[in-house]
């Protein structure tokens, strides 16, 4: 039987690294060899969490074969995808983002799409009774995936259901969820290694807002100065990016877990009327603090105007 | 509260009438308060179900309002959808087809689609515990789009939840399958009152073959001479429905239920080469039987070559 591979989305984080490793184990659990892929080099939180719980980094792949059997998930994206992805024998698909469209099928299969904060929960109860066979390592990877997509149940897109698994899990595994969230976020954190344009990249999708093409970028961090330090750097990076990735803009949102807010990167005037139109600021210099902002998702994308 | 509007796709069948009814029932049932619509005139055996088990037939729409609450049920494709449909608050999708790509959300939504017969089959299974609380007519709705769309058990896309779920399902009410199916056969079989355009557009879908626009039709009853009767009318009839509605060519199956098999009219050399591609047959006349063709999602649509 061909393997089936299992992957999330480009630019891997945690979510995205560890569920296509969470299903690749179910899906052989129950009789479907699978295995994990990756769609690019993952960030820093998601290596340390891989190296935590004893899995090595699934390989990188660049695209799929035609007819090759896969799972997508974390995302419905097509352009988060291997180029080839309609030609592949999609089986199925879990995620927990807002329908795209652009994908199609041949004949129909297995979707679930839940508003919740992390895909990793969705896996959980899609495996049903199965879930009881877990072994303690894809325990610790939906921990890991739920405590960093909710970013330790900050975020408000965290559901009772994600908070209620992950305490559950931790619960089983002996983890204090405080301390070992700590040293995700650290983890995270430590992009010191990374240029100005890989840190544009890092966490990043791309959305058209009437007409204009966004590069919406996250960067989320325990130490944000140490981000807003690379602050002239990184805007004199993003006509750059923009160009080479077909944007108008980038915006780049720096993320700061532990206070709950976010700074926005205002390099121009369009930017500035992005921001303002948006958000319902004033901005007066480079740069704008937004009080509360954490998710892309569930406060960022739904207000963009451009 | 703003009602939710549930709704199956265009030209609404048996599971097009009764999954929006079920999961109308479920919603208010669960605190969303919510009725069920149709987007289209529904065909003789959805009108004989709705009426066998006490329900009204829902009101018809043209379209949705923007900012509508609307869940979208048996279909994903929006074409069969009303015009405004991404302008609704899509708050769910639940269905059994294809990805077909083109309704886009502003966030993630709640979206089921599974490899089964039947949309209400995947509807039971949403409701989990729930389901406890059906009232017969619910009940009987779900039996009879199962048993619509599984032809009775005899169509290769019946999985064992389908079957399953209907068996079950009859003896709480005490219904007999055979008989309660050939009810509902024989009411979809009476198609005396409709032209032959009518026909043609009954229970028909729009695909895109390489480049060839076709508008595949599927007419399933048990009394198929009473439409091959009409076979040089209907045939003459498909230049004017096919130019009215943007397709190259209309294919017309008529799927005999008792027989297990399926005629196609081969109208002109077009269609004659559409068939041989993609049945493998020889075309002698203006017509070619198919045998045990009865699921134009699962052994038409797969193999259509143009």
């Amino acid at each position: 039987m061909t393997t089936t591979l299992v992957f999330g989305h480009k630019s891997p984080d945690t979510d995205s690294t560890g569920s296509p490793l969470i299903w690749a184990w179910y899906l052989s659990h129950t009789g479907t060899p699978a295995e994990a892929r990756l769609l690019g080099e993952p960030n820093t939180e998601a290596r340390f969490v891989a190296e935590r719980w004893g899995f090595d980094l699934p390989p990188v792949i660049e695209d799929v074969e035609a007819g090759q059997p896969v799972w997508i998930v974390d995302t419905n994206n097509p352009a988060e995808l291997p180029p080839s992805i309609n030609a592949a024998d999609i089986r199925g698909i879990v995620d927990h983002h807002k329908l795209t469209g652009g994908i199609e099928t041949k004949t129909p299969i297995d979707i679930t799409v839940r508003p919740l904060a992390c895909t990793a929960t969705i896996l959980f109860d899609l495996m049903g009774a199965e879930a009881s066979h877990m072994p303690e390592g894809i325990k610790g990877l939906i921990l890991s995936c739920i405590l960093s997509d909710t970013l330790e149940f900050r975020s408000p897109t965290t559901t009772p259901m994600d908070r209620g698994l992950a305490e559950q899990l931790a619960g089983e595994l002996g983890v204090d969820i405080p301390s070992f969230a700590a040293e995700m976020f650290a983890a995270k954190s430590d992009v010191s290694s990374f240029s100005e344009a890989e840190l544009l990249r890092m966490d990043s999708k791309e959305y058209a807002v009437g007409g204009t093409e966004l590069r919406v970028s996250v960067l989320e961090t325990t130490a944000p100065k140490m981000v807003l330090d690379r602050k002239d750097a990184l805007m004199a990076a993003m006509p750059g990016v923009a160009a080479e990735d077909g944007a108008h803009e980038v915006l780049l949102f720096v993320v700061d877990i532990l206070n709950e807010e976010a700074t926005l990167l205002v390099p121009n005037e369009r930017v500035k009327a992005i921001a303002e139109a948006s958000f319902g600021v004033t901005v007066t210099g480079d740069s704008v603090v937004l009080p509360g902002v954490m998710s892309r998702k569930k406060q960022i994308i739904p207000v963009l105007k451009a």
